[in-house]
């Protein structure tokens, strides 16, 4: 039988690593010869998170052949998804997202539902059809759904992450809390990523009405901390707008001890940004988001209406 | 709280009609105020099963408003859903077709499995969920699982399918074969419709590559009964190739007896189809297909491939 490649989106993040891993064990569960495998390079949370548990990163790669068949985890839309995908035969996603720029020829599995983390969907699974959690699977679903809705702070997360949340604690038999913030603590240290890098680390790409666009996020505990290198991080995104023909580069810079934003703010287009937030960029391209820290529900919803 | 209208495709067929009645029952028990509705006239076999049941066909919407929810049943392309669908907001899908032309700006429930039938998803959610499903529930179910699996003799039929079919005719108390016949022959008698309406009684559009077309279908006892009036179905035809600015137009009659196929196929581009099953139309615009009986399986994919 031909191997299943399973994997979330480009830069990806806690959830899309997790995620591609637990969905692993549940297609292997079911008699699939699966591999979990990834589009980048892991962030800093993320690397913490497998180190803590001694899980092996999943194999990084480039692009999929002809015919490849494949699950998607964390993310639907092409621009988001693997090198070649429109070769690859989609047998199923798995996702919380909206959906956009996805089409297949053939029926598939698609589910998704509006919750705050896939590892959630996942949980879900799990209980439905009676399979067994193991402890290392339920600290790879729990540290998604607290990278996800950053300790259940977030405006993503839902009663149902927070149910998954509290039944995977105590099947891990761990203090969800304190490890939470040892976790999301790790992915804030930036200070050994270039500018280039810390725009990536967690970048999507938007297509609609014909405006290409990015939405990149980093979290810190000190927002002032990244603006420091305001500067440098401009330059980096000035030149992914002229590498890649983007109409707005937006960087969110997220505090997830207090749970507000600043972004940075660039690109021809960028004028979409102070509409849909009703809201002016200042001098230094900045513009504070009070209470925001969902690119998914607060940020991307209202931008991609405005267009 | 606002009304959620739940819907099949355009030229409703049995399993959008029924799906969307048992989906509203799913829904209600949910605590949705929710309301199935229709896209179009009802076909004959639709008829026959809601007449047996005693159950009121769905009111017929033309198109919806802005804002209006809506759980969208057996279709998401946009060029079957809803005039006006676009303005909507899209709450959820069920559904066994490939996807396309199908954008969200939010996150949404999708769910769907490459079964022969919406009704067997449905049926897997009462399971799931442990909801006792009525007799009456059980029967709209049947009929739909009969209806698109051709009493289970159709390829797209799966395992899941026929183990719903086995169930709910227990749960109806009926003998399933002998209702799937009589349901799926009152769905054979054309000599009330007119050509047009033949034609349009299960029409569905596809576009692809900058090409619409449609491939109707409709089933019959003798394909010869159908064939007996081709000129003035080619005629109707050609009138909708014209109105519709169509590049092919199909209509697949099936025997559901012999379970095969003949096709008749118009539109300046119909050599498509030509090449898509490697096979000459005939003087007659036809072209016999051997054990050919689903458009969704083994008709709409060869010709959207070679697109």
């Amino acid at each position: 039988m031909e191997k299943v490649l399973i994997f979330g989106h480009k830069s990806p993040d806690t959830d899309s690593i997790c995620s591609s891993l637990v969905t692993e064990t549940l297609a292997k569960h079911y008699g699939l010869d699966a591999e979990a495998v990834r589009l980048g390079e892991l962030n800093k949370e993320t690397e913490y998170i497998l180190n803590h548990l001694g899980v092996e990163a999943p194999r990084k790669i480039g692009e999929v052949v002809e015919g490849q068949k494949v699950i998607l985890v964390d993310h639907n839309e092409k621009e988001q998804s693997v090198d070649g995908r429109e070769k690859a035969e989609v047998m199923g996603v798995i996702d919380h997202h909206r959906i956009a720029s996805f089409e297949t020829i053939s029926p598939l599995y698609y589910m998704a539902k509006p919750y705050g983390c896939t590892s959630t969907l996942l949980y879900e699974i799990f209980r439905r059809e009676n399979i067994e959690i193991d402890k290392q699977t339920a600290m790879l679903m729990l540290s998604a759904i607290i990278s996800d809705t950053l300790l259940l702070k977030s405006p993503t997360c839902t009663e149902k992450d927070k149910e998954a949340y509290s039944e995977l604690e105590k099947i891990a038999e761990v203090n969800a809390e304190e490890y939470g913030l040892e976790m999301l603590k790790a992915g804030t240290d930036l200070s050994m990523y270039s500018a280039e890098e810390v725009i990536n680390l967690d970048a999507k790409e938007f297509s609609e009405k014909g405006k290409k666009l990015v939405i990149a996020q980093v979290n810190t505990a000190d927002i002032n901390d990244v603006f420091a290198r305001k500067e440098e991080l401009a330059f980096a995104m000035e030149k992914e707008i002229s590498d890649k023909k983007l109409d707005v580069y937006m960087l969110l810079v997220t505090d997830i001890i207090n749970t507000n934003s600043k972004a940075i703010v660039l690109g021809n287009d960028r004028e979409v940004v102070e509409k849909a937030f009703n809201k002016k960029i200042d001098e230094n391209d900045s513009m504070f988001l009070e209470g925001v820290v969902s690119r998914k529900k607060q940020v991307a919803p209202p931008i991609l209406e405005t267009l």
